[in-house]
């Protein structure tokens, strides 16, 4: 089979960079790793030796311009996104990127439009549509068996908040944190967020008032089908990862709960008792990471469009823009706003 | 015991009406029902026959005039409240009015201020707070076992949609249904709402649109606490009657499901298959109606503050009013515009 | 409607004959108790006081001798059921009687025998079949949902053990306690016990011991159909009253869990937590006492079959006196082997 | 780390024996498979060409003649297990066997014996023991938090029934299914089984009694801690593969559910409806596979003791023989019926 001979670069082998590490080398099968990169070397050592993989290299472009490589996977911080990606594309490199592409539109645009010029694969890493409970949800949806979908809910809660430096550099909960929400209720919903409304607070730790950032929100969304839906979030869930998600339509509504490790009761004197939701994503994603890939390498191997691609990236980085302005403004922003805004930016530059 | 003393007359035997007076007639002991009035004659007759109860009255004057009357249960109309609510207390009965106590702030407050000189108690049905789920939430958040709420979520949905006639008298969705929300809202969080922002639509059924009204809503609530809350309601859910609620904070997080007529599970080659939610109010909120009543009972009796007073009533319908001009208006709205408002319209009366 | 006169005589004003006074006094239409018997005064007084029940007895024959007593409900302890029932008979009085109806089979075909000859109805206590729950298992089966059911499964376990003189005149767990499911067996199964294996143990107090009993036992069924069941038993569940039932089948599956007070979710850093079912018989099976009288007044008032007769009664205790005899020689035991013993000591009677 | 030298040489590449390639060759860090037996040439040449592994062989002796082999997976049929096992000890070849060792307990004895006195780690495959969910049991179990075990409940049902050919060749339905949760009953107990009761029947189909075997049977457990338990067998649930647990306890109670692909509940006019249990043993138990081999591979390397020793086959096949004699004489039999029978024929070989 064709997919025997796909070879992929790694840029980065951080927290995630190592979970596509894994997979591709030991997961899905008809892929290679030919070369990895890091600016940490003993990272890049350690990752290296352990899957055997031989080149290595401090600078991505040297992964980049092998002729070993068919395809990169993009692990590297948010800020390094886009000159790799015009490299990549440059190059003609198929591209799985992680999210978010950017934290400005104006470059989402440009790297889309050059992808597309150059006929180059582009998907962003937008796991959570991959997961078996949230696919399930969407397929229940666009079966119709829910009628017309009127109401989403998605709760998203992590279980601790990330590092002040983390926060700092992160654009803020909704590029961050929301955007993947903000992609599931496009995914699930099958249309467009056309406005949305956000309440944002910091009621978490104090670090992310001080970083210019809240802990908590809950963002109201009106798709251009007319269906609402409000999503809420907080940086802290002592009981876990909450990771809860809800269509309510016309003919039925469906539901997902969160995993756990085990689905044991234990009934005592005090109540019955049972396991807490996964606490890390890693755990809570582990097939949706793994899904995405095969997924992503099944497009490039039969050239086929790849599930998520360059406009989901910006769909959903648009939507985050326009919440941060709502959390600040307090009151309801159009999608168009930040369009408009983007437009005219781009003709200013 | 003195509660054996406790003569009722209820005011209207329509629906509610009859809850009522089941409850007191059958259910709680020391209670006895003395008087009936409503205006369908018909209807009258066959409650009185059924419990035994020898005086009927066309006009509800008769009852309150009574001296086999110390407290009456107002299931009237909601516009027929406020005369019969003011003609009660001049009497010095101890009302339980059914919800909306009015749709007008004003003349609840005219109310409150009234039944308070006269040192009448005034109930009002909202009944869902004895509801042994959200009585069970409440208990949890009060008793700190979540620490500090952040996040409220209700879902509320009708099985289906009230006739045309009753949605065009009905002051609209949020004076008419989802002020059982906002009563639920400041019952679980223990703090008052400051501000509203609702979307709302009709996706149900046109004839609402034609009655001026919507069907479909989500309303964000803000929290004099801090606390951020959001209530979805619809007015048809083909599964049943959606009544649910969760409270989330920053030691924990407390949720109730839907009751089901039993709790049997299915398996067959096509899925796992269990009970749909209760589908009709009065199965669903059997127990609360009861569980109301003997609190009322008990705090006549035992001359306590009733559990749900007028200056609830008061404020539900303040947050309801707050909701429906931020739906009229898309953008959010503080509640002091509505007190302002009201406060000046009292003015210029 | 004519069940305006059906007049019943109450004999025995315990816990369990409070349930029924509570019932028919309140809860269903068109009955009325018009005389009450027990040997202890002052509960008499205290139950014919709050209830309003002018006649009152401590010998029960003149509830049954008197005119204005349609029906009886015989609530005494089990070893003055024979002679009761032999005199309610005589009279033509129709009989609810609380289980078991006795100890001995002769004496339960005897009554069966004199209930036929005279035409009186006579229902017997077996009030589980009335539960939601398990009328809705029974309803599954019965309309060939799982196909042919195959496996039985029934677990019933107490919520702490009764008093040690209770448990020396109760005629032992399987008579006492057992005795509900392996009526509920039949009923689910459709099918008749035709042979029994049990192992009994004391593993909750060595009080069962001393009395001859046991506290602890799993009993496994034989049914006619080939079909097999279980049944695990214990005295002692310190998480509450344990009451499921599972029925598997050819073409699938029905389970029921059991009742809680609440549906709430409680999580924290330490679990998931909700509420222990209902701990106490009387709370647990409340709708099931309610609906077993109305059904046997439904059956005396339109001169139906009653739902569970005296064949049942003398069923569920065959197969009770079959499970004492394998829990005491270790081998299984057919219900024959019950039959014919009895059917000697008729003879030789 | 010295986990890295330990090569493997597996035999038998059925559908098990992929299983163990898949997890040695791409889960289990520092382990390497070197050579492949199996008596279907073109199976070998696939599974070898798919993992890269140079040496493969038509006669298992080859692999275990080795000097590049440390440990040995046995995936043969088990008629071949009992000289396979011998040749490995006899090269002093660690081993995992695939239950069950043998159908005869003289012969696992025999196994046994020499295995220690050669001093090699043989481990048993009873994967089910490090299922999540059942692990989880047996830890609340033996941490006495369910306190003193008195009652044992195990559901296993398979989802269809396997080819004749199998059934005729399996042992029959205790030796092939039921051992399983012979060895889990032991396994959460911590006690040793000491009589069996078991019903057995054919429900499913006829080709059952044919091949001289039951589908269905329902299996009574003594213990010798004074607990008892009860096992319920059968070979086909349309709804999928059933494995459930509970353990009863004198200060609580544990239960597990079964596995399902998500956790999505749908609801519509006609319920309230979810996902069906895994249906096939290789999802069910795809954890529990990778995590016995992890055990095993880290007790040789560490010289621990196996979790799932030679004496757990020799136990759990002695209970599957108690139980088909008690199926066929229909009495309860001791398990020291079956040693002796054992001792004594040892005696006569």
């Amino acid at each position: 089979m064709s997919q025997q001979n796909l070879r992929f670069g790694v840029l980065g082998v951080g927290r995630i960079g190592k979970i596509h590490v894994e997979n591709l080398a030991n997961r899905i099968p008809g892929t290679r790793i030919t070369s990895l990169s890091d600016t940490v070397a003993s990272e890049l050592a350690a990752v290296a030796e352990k899957y055997g993989i031989a080149r290595t290299f401090a600078d991505y472009r040297e992964v980049i311009a092998h002729p070993e490589v068919d395809a990169v996977v993009v692990c590297t911080p948010t800020d390094t996104h886009y000159q790799i990606l015009l490299d990549a594309i440059a190059r003609g490199k198929h591209i799985f990127c992680e999210k978010p592409v950017d934290l400005s539109i104006e470059k989402i645009q440009i790297i889309n439009e050059r992808a597309a010029e150059r006929g180059v694969q582009l998907m962003v890493g937008f796991n959570r549509r991959f997961d078996p409970n949230f696919a399930k949800v969407r397929d229940v949806v666009a079966t119709g068996k829910i009628g017309s979908p009127q109401i989403l809910r998605i709760t998203s809660r992590d279980p601790g908040p990330p590092p002040e430096q983390y926060v700092r550099a992160s654009g803020g909960i909704f590029l961050d944190m929301t955007i993947h929400d903000f992609d599931m209720a496009r995914f699930l919903m099958g249309s467009e967020v056309s406005e949305v409304y956000v309440r944002a607070a910091v009621m978490v730790d104090p670090m992310f008032e001080r970083a210019g950032d809240w802990d908590t929100a809950i963002t109201m969304l009106t798709f251009e089908s007319g269906a609402m839906g409000v999503i809420d979030n907080s940086r802290k869930a002592v009981y876990g990862y909450d990771q809860r998600v809800e269509v309510f339509g016309s003919e039925g509504m469906i539901t997902v709960t969160n995993n756990t490790p085990d689905n044991h009761i234990f009934l005592d004197r005090g109540g019955v008792h049972s396991a807490l939701p996964l606490n890390f994503f890693m755990q809570r994603y582990t097939e949706s990471y793994l899904e995405e890939m095969k997924a992503f390498v099944d497009a490039v191997v039969h050239h086929k469009p790849v599930p998520v691609g360059g406009p989901d990236g910006l769909q959903a980085t648009t939507i985050a823009l326009a919440a941060a302005k709502s959390a600040k403004e307090n009151r309801p922003v159009k999608l168009t706003e930040i369009h408009e805004r983007s437009a005219s930016s781009c003709l200013a530059g």
